[in-house]
């Protein structure tokens, strides 16, 4: 099956485990994105997946590219001109409770945010079986937020979003206004469980909540994370429900864009929702043993984890 | 309000997580002393800190005074010439249970050992709202025990102490003879419960132990801290109590100075004892998970732990 | 009380953790082998051990032994000719559950696989209180498998035996079929619990399973360890029971050789199995606690864990 | 003496030696800005400076400030509203020859670029010795260069500016424009050779271009830095020349503001031209011979490198 | 122009500078490969390059291919079962003299030993502008000899070829056999000047050197790499050298590579002898600036050199 | 040949090239000491040489022990109860000119300092083809002094003494006195040329002060070594003199100890004594390619330079 994700990655600057950027002397560097995430992390598992965006012609857009592709991933890139828009970045300090974690946007001006629908293949996208694009390309401008527009209306196969809302990058009343011109285009929505509260107004149980989403802008298909809980699902007016696998090491980076990943390939690969969501907390709960956002997953570990996981079962 | 705080910092050095000295090829470099690691963290939370103390003019005595500014502190120091006394040195192996952590005290003939009162500038003691300075230093020498009587005797505002006994350093016996001297200058006292048990032969649950220690040495507040458990302490024929605030990830070094610097900050600024308290045991808490003694607390943070913890009481 | 053990022993690589070979640019290099692991652990513990094998004169074979030396081991090491043999290579990931560990063995044609009895210094093993070699040995090679045999029917002391079964390396069949011909030479059986069940046919508890083994092949002690769980050992017709001690950290490599080691130490000075158990798992769990499969183990640790857990028995 | 001085100071990612961000995992952090190191080497030199700026209140701006504490100097800055300005970034990629270096500049919309007068405290600036800034901040905005234009009239003392040129900052053009509206201000001008080529139109030797510039923008001093050959100066109708001190080892970054820092700091106690340029081609070498942009410079080696180089002379 | 290379390329492992195997903790890890090499520069430099191997399914074998997709090379890869073959290792000690580098080569019985021709996609082989292979490649196995003669016999393009000669794989005399057989098929034939001494019984001087290959072996190109001295080449009569450029900072591994691979992009561009060598040795002194085998050098760089190189002529 | 060497080791601590220590975070940690380097060298190159000290038992003393270990080195440790003596350190920042290296000794109060003669094996010292210790060790206590007098009187065979003055453990007077007493009992005397100027009140070429210390204290052999320029010997009336081999990368710690060890290797072993400078020299240009104090040498590589040294001759 074929799965095109299109926007944004940022490069990710994080301190060691345990200091802050305000006494640090170093940084790990590492790519970050929801887009590029899920495609990688689908590809991984079986997908024919690629990544569509515009990154700056600069030592650091091509940092972008270069892990990508180390992590297996195809991309389609518009290299746009240093001068023409910067490599978005973010600041990342992790932290154990009770200390949160810290996360800097520095995303303003950037090339994605110049993107035309006219600058990336169309035919790509129109043929795909599933497209994905997320909520922070829709923050960076006007321009983006129409070029997801138009890009998700001319899709033929399945239209997949994340939420991906980050109140460093915009609003909730801006995201609204955003999201009520795009979601009608859309047929499968994921959101994690706190973003959906922090946008929209919605009350109730998560079986309520992914009701009411399905219900208010017609989707086929809402799925909410739940981060420590598992995931909750609406489709075709039933509600499927999946618990989190415990792990006890835990790196949280990436494990959004695993589960999407897994989930998505599965759906597309023909998985009924409860298989698909399934694999999903499998690749996330594998995510979170791995370091970085980017996971190098293998298939086999997926299923075995699954495999053991429907064993336990009743 | 106003901190002043004195006494010697060690230069600690410590392996790689799960090493040994014995077969490491690395240390960490980090400076660990109680008298500045209070003073810092008041500092950093509000407090107008500073630290007084006496330090070798050599590249180790210099990189002490370098990392206490890199965390903002303000410092008054007496560079002692390089052959007139060492930078004191410890050797720190971290352990997870069950095996013991281990330090190597090496803090024979340093600088603050010869420490006069004269050295240092009596106004700002005579004028700070809190003087505060540990059983560590009353350990050095006689000089130092003298010095330490006759700064606190000039003290105009609150006296604290932090009992501060450490085997490496001096005998029990001898730390009851010097605290037996200086205590009558002390109206705060700071003790870690196994310390208090170390030295004084005092029996009987925590709560029976600040009582008796404020009855037999005559102090206005005596503040125990357990470290798994919180904190106790007797005040104005009060005995309060705080529990401490879990965390996940635990590098115990520097949580004594939090608890202390941000308890003192608090009780300076007019809060009540239960209020500073719950400071000290959030600042504790958020210290243990970030590396090393010195940590990059910030203001905000403590409180919107403390909030988070007060939210919870019935 | 004199040891002598004999076998091959790895040059194991890993990444960092939370890595995989396949992204990672960084390697630790840390020896590893049941052999020398056991002699290191009991040499430290007070037994005069020493390993015995044969090593490539390469750079890699010297830093086995390097290796072994810094650790305190004393060795007596056949150097073969860098053609004659490689250097038996092992590539480790790590991994927290429910991610799988990984262990990539490398070692077709080691010089290990070479090694004739003459090459060895019969003496040391005629003598030795205590020979102890492992099934890892076995499988080099027929010509190791001879050797093995060879040497274990010299020896005049205890002859002690680990399973150290590993997928691997051959499969259970030929394991089978060497053990057959071996274990009338041992008197002493050491083996991890998986690896029992993936060698012999033994269904049943682990009581009945030690008890089956030292029936069928007529040994005088049989060692069972279970690894979250203790120790279960037949001797002389009673089943002997230990608990694990629980440890925060868990590096899990080494911990096996570890118990060998301080168990045969505590047999082979006098103790009951009881004592040796508990001293087994003891070492076991501050291995546990540092990294890497060499551990700078102390005596006095040792001995005050062992304490602490006798005196938390009714 | 007195030295004041101000302008941003960006915050440096840098990949290890002989790496590029194009594939490098980590980054070094160290801050690094003209304004802030001139006055950091001549505070460790003995002046009484400090540093004046705007930086945001967020991880990235505390990490500057941070680290200027570290390396003991005094700053008096005025914190931004996280929203209301970026940190400046650089990403530096070092380079041996014939590989050129690399510096992405990435400092736009940063705090410093809204900086007004009325928030400094103008009393310092009136008062110092010696009031110093550079290009750089001239071309951040238009707010910043008619700050910096305000602050250099309202001083008392010397007022010395650093050419500062970066093409990623702005045009040649556009620097002219500012110059001219700026230098009439300026009495002492420093200059790197091959920023004055790239700005203005001058030709002919150093020595000349000295003149020229003295002569066309009425400049009490003007000091050319030659990186491989020294620096060449004018003053009061006459030409000084100091060749450059060798150095085995050479980190390029930091060695024009050790430069002028050392040069100031004599100058400002006394000095005499040719003397003052000692210390700073002196200062410059010893930069060159520790890593990064700030440097940890000691007097007594900067004054044993002078006498060395005076000893030397016929 | 399209490039396609075939041969096996290694893992290197490398203690940091100024250590050894003996005493060392840690490795960094890269790919080594004089196939991919050549196709990674030449892709990088505007090739459309592809490599071709056979690799063990095994992490190593994946952390091969993950490197090369990071530098940006298209792999065309037959995925061998972890039990039909290793993956190819080498461990390098580096040296400045007068030590001498060590390369232990460990690559018996690798995947790529067992490649036959049926196994790639001939097409590409035989439609490709230019064909590349190198000596190690036939040194591994009677097959892979006869792989690699199949393979340069289908090639319609230009088939360059390597002398590639390691001691550590095979000696001279079969080294002589097996080009006896394989020379015939190749026009363009590189190789570094102390391996052919190693190799042929030539005698004289470079200029009579590559004259006597050439005219031997009835090949069109002769391209003979001089480390310190640049290269000399055989064309069509006609004897051309080009100085190497003089580099600060040296890591020699991957210079070959780069020297070849630009040699080719050009050649195959259309550019003539001398053109072409230049562009060589300015990939090679480049790759020099740049830390390990794989280099990412960029186009513009090498271009910029080039043009350095050329004003400088008379 | 037998070698036994005496003298303290100690631990020294080095903050990462180009840092100092006063804003370093890490240090690597290496033993540095005249005796055990020199036995080490000597022990790598064929001696069969062992080292002799009181160390504390305590984690760095054991750290001492355990790196000898590793390089090889066989040793003969009393181990000092911890409170009977400090383990000695030295903090070292290393520096290309023209900025100058600094060390810092921190040797008070050793456990070397207390060691008695009847606490060594009298009869390893008796029976020795050579022993050997230095200067440090004279300079820590009288009771070192006194042991070193009594142990070199006691050694049958050659008794080599190498200067080994450092102005922070004593100064210039106190050593001549000390060496007063000791060169009696020495025959083979070494000492670096600036060592020579700053303790005795030579004068003239190294030829001429050669002569002269071996006339005024009547020695058999006198060894001077010259950094960059080589050695230059007095022995049986015959001046030599050995040119150094140029090194393009420099780690001078531990050249010193190399040149002795080596020295005397090749004297014992029977070589005269151009034949053992030249070994000298060749094995402290080796130790200068790798880092740290203690290196990795081997027989082959400084046979192999030793040869190319003389096929330059004329």
């Amino acid at each position: 099956m074929s799965l095109v994700t299109f926007g944004e990655t940022a490069l990710r600057f994080a301190p060691p485990d345990g200091q802050r950027f305000e006494t640090a002397r170093e940084a790990t560097i590492r790519v970050d994105g929801t887009a590029s995430g899920v495609a990688a992390t689908a590809g991984r598992l079986g997908a024919d997946a690629r990544w569509l965006s515009k990154v700056p012609d600069t030592p650091l857009g091509r940092r972008v590219v270069a892990e990508l592709h180390e992590f297996g991933l195809e991309t389609d890139v518009v290299w746009a001109d240093p001068g023409a828009g910067r490599q978005g970045l973010t600041f990342h300090e992790d932290a154990d409770p009770p200390r949160a974690e810290r996360l800097l946007q520095d995303r303003s001006n950037t090339a994605m945010a110049t993107l035309t629908p006219g600058e990336l293949p169309m035919g790509e996208i129109q043929n795909a079986d599933v497209v994905f694009t997320s909520g922070a390309t829709l923050s960076l401008s006007d321009t983006a937020a129409d070029t997801t527009g138009a890009l998700l209306r001319a899709a033929a196969g399945m239209r997949a979003f994340d939420l991906d809302f980050h109140p460093g990058l915009w609003d909730a009343e801006d995201a609204q206004d955003a999201l009520a011109d795009l979601l009608p285009a859309v047929d499968t929505l994921f959101a994690a469980e706190e973003q959906v509260s922090a946008v929209f107004d919605t009350t109730g149980s998560p079986r309520e909540v992914v009701h009411t989403l399905a219900t208010e802008y017609d989707l086929t298909r809402v799925i909410l994370t739940r981060s420590e809980y598992g995931a909750v699902a609406y489709h075709d007016g039933v509600i499927h429900e999946q618990d989190a696998i415990e792990t006890s090491a835990v790196d949280e980076s990436g494990q959004h864009e695993a589960f999407i990943g897994a989930t998505l390939q599965q759906l597309a690969a023909g998985a009924d929702t409860d298989e698909a969501l399934l694999h999903g907390v499998a690749a996330a709960a594998l995510s979170r043993t791995l370091s970085g956002p980017l996971t190098p997953l293998e298939p086999s570990e997926v299923e075995r984890l699954v495999d053991s996981q429907q064993s336990r079962r009743p």
